[in-house]
């Protein structure tokens, strides 16, 4: 579904009067073309931010989104709510390097009262209401320092998609297999559905090299209706998958459902282009997935994603986050350790996927030791770039643009 | 939920180099903010239309909905989904022209195959197949020149939300009431949402003023959780609203059906925000809906609505499109027309939103008589703003920008 893309991220950095130096960045990642849209969206959020406080985020939140005239063009998804995503996650990297701390700190030594308050219950009070809400934070009180410890500790578990790209040799499929359990992990992902026969002898490669213990999990990108998931499923279906990613169209709720109750026990995970926090509570009021897939840079950012995180812990199901891209990796791990820390309180099932790409670009990169996440200990989300990246990358004046490429074919 | 609309328009203007002289019109309503964000994806469309043909929509269709870095920003939904539409209604405003035919005709006149053909089943096919889909134009294939004859004999019917604006006095509202009679309506529609006491008074005076017989719908412009919903609509029961339009969300599926089933037998109405057909589908599948409200301009155009004009009969459900706006009722009334010739063929509980402004800036502007809308015979798809509308309303030089306009406060 997406065979040419062109990672690209509308950058949003946010300054103060405050003399401390300090910034906000934040970003969409896009993947090229309507990344000038994005740019644009950004732009007509900036009379919202101008003048506000970084102590009110949950105010500026409720205005970016609630704006009864940029509302129409959503309302609370796509190109709008990105944006949002952008500028809310730019002002969470500015507060946590004003608190000295990784986000995920930040955010986990918050009072359940203060944590609620970040949290827009309209249109999930039928699921989730603030009373439970706040029951879930203050349930998982108990034994915070002692998971903050093993965090710092052990780390987050990783997943590698790095084996499962289309269009790998078997040879190299059969290498990269082995390099990935020599690294330590514990799950792969393979993309599928391009084509049937071609999944059929790629899964059961993977699976004879990786034995049975290994979770191989597999992604298809959107590419299906319900009927072809189902037929495709249940021909992978004696290799063993772990979960079936994103099996159609991340609106489609009942087909999610419906290819879920079908290919049982194999799991349906999705969520890297669900839209917002009232088709995650459809998708867990139906029973239509197994795995909550949170992005850091598709929903409203980190206060949406809060209430994402309750919801599931609510629900009972694991999230497990979507990263790759541009710095997705680097933002979600935050969202995820604040979660084990601070809402399920738990480990089991649970795992961030891991990219291992375009790191470099970053001020604090993600650090994946033995298959795990290492907790950032540096302020703020992680999402600043490198002075020299933003410069090479600014477009239309970056190096990037003005001096010849070398060619990625 | 808009207190405060600024009624406007991203618009496009197609031309060719037929030499013929003829334009495709087209637009993307908004209220205000973020017409640029619209601007600005319509601009990153361009490149998909210039050097296409105009016979070949349903390519275009195609191109501009799958491209596979710009679905990254929905998929298929909010401000790129709304340029699409754009886009997409002015080739159709342009083919009709070139047809010399009013869209609604040039549509009703197609053959089955070449109708199915435009539309992209991706999706919908565990509701509605592609031979589905022609069983149900087949059919409809009869009795299409008597119900064309009828159409252009008697109009199709409209209903007025002119007297159910919140703020007016009950004594406006009285007259209102009272006008929408003497014009001959048998369907007006009230806001509801902001006050309970205030709804129920409203609704008591119209309901004295109108009689049992007329429907009296009622609008929530998505102001409801679901619970608060099915309360709010229990207190108006005794008034016998006939449908309860946007109660919550337009993305809660669920919370659709959830309140229809305890509301019943007052129907629920949604879809002037229901991003794409996969919601719609939905909505249909789980019995969450009564009413479908298709909107011309949010929606990837004409080729997305008769895809959910064909789910709508498919369900058995009535289409009551809504419209509004800038030249939501111009557009509206080609599709509502067509389903009635040549794929509902019923009028059975179909009424067309009908708002009485801004029709002056139009070409070709409906006409309503006896609240009926007539149907339009000039070519094309009504889409056309006359060119001083156009001259005035172009941002930044047009004179409504630069010379001081009457406040209207």
């Amino acid at each position: 579904m997406n065979p040419d893309p062109d990672y690209s991220a509308a950058y949003v950095v946010i300054g103060t009067d405050a003399g401390d130096g300090l910034e906000g960045h934040g970003f969409a990642f896009t993947i090229g073309r309507g990344n000038d849209v994005q740019v644009a969206a950004i732009r007509a959020l900036e009379p919202f931010v101008l003048g506000a406080s970084v102590d009110a985020i949950g105010d500026v939140w409720h205005r970016l989104v609630h704006d009864s005239q940029l509302r129409w063009l959503g309302p609370e998804k796509g190109v709008m709510h990105m944006a949002i995503s952008a500028v809310v996650n730019a002002l969470w990297d500015l507060a946590a390097k004003r608190a000295g701390k990784p986000l995920w700190q930040l955010l986990a030594e918050m009072e359940p009262e203060a944590l609620v308050d970040l949290v827009d219950f309209r249109y999930i009070t039928d699921a989730l209401t603030r009373d439970e809400a706040l029951a879930i934070l203050r349930r998982a009180q108990s034994g915070r320092e002692e998971r903050t410890a093993r965090l710092l500790a052990d780390g987050y578990p990783a997943y590698t998609t790095t084996p499962g790209w289309l269009g790998y040799s078997d040879a190299k499929l059969t290498r990269l297999c082995q390099e990935a359990l020599t690294a330590g992990y514990e799950q792969i992902k393979l993309k599928v559905g391009a084509d049937l026969e071609d999944d059929v002898r790629r899964l059961r490669i993977a699976r004879a090299v990786c034995g049975p213990d290994i979770r191989i999990a597999v992604d298809a990108n959107q590419r299906w209706d319900v009927g072809d998931a189902i037929a495709w499923m249940r021909a992978l279906g004696p290799y063993d998958p772990y979960w079936i990613e994103e099996p159609t169209s991340p609106d489609d709720i009942l087909g999610h459902a419906a290819i879920r109750r079908a290919v049982h026990p194999i799991r349906v995970a999705t969520g890297e282009h669900v839209q917002n926090r009232v088709v995650f509570k459809q998708l867990m009021q139906a029973q239509a997935i197994d795995v909550v897939q949170i992005d850091a840079a598709r929903v409203a950012g980190v206060n949406e994603n809060l209430a994402i995180l309750l919801l599931a812990a609510k629900f009972g199901l694991p999230v497990c986050p979507h990263a790759g891209g541009v710095g997705l990796c680097e933002l979600v791990q935050h969202l995820a350790m604040f979660d084990y820390v601070a809402v399920s309180g738990s480990l089991e099932g649970r795992v961030i996927e891991y990219v291992d790409h375009l790191h470099e670009h970053f001020v604090d990169p993600v650090v994946v030791e033995r298959a795990r996440y290492l907790a950032p200990t540096a302020p703020g989300f992680s999402a600043q770039m490198t002075t020299e990246a933003i410069a090479a990358h600014r477009y239309p004046g970056g190096t990037v643009w003005t001096q010849p490429q070398p060619s990625h074919a």
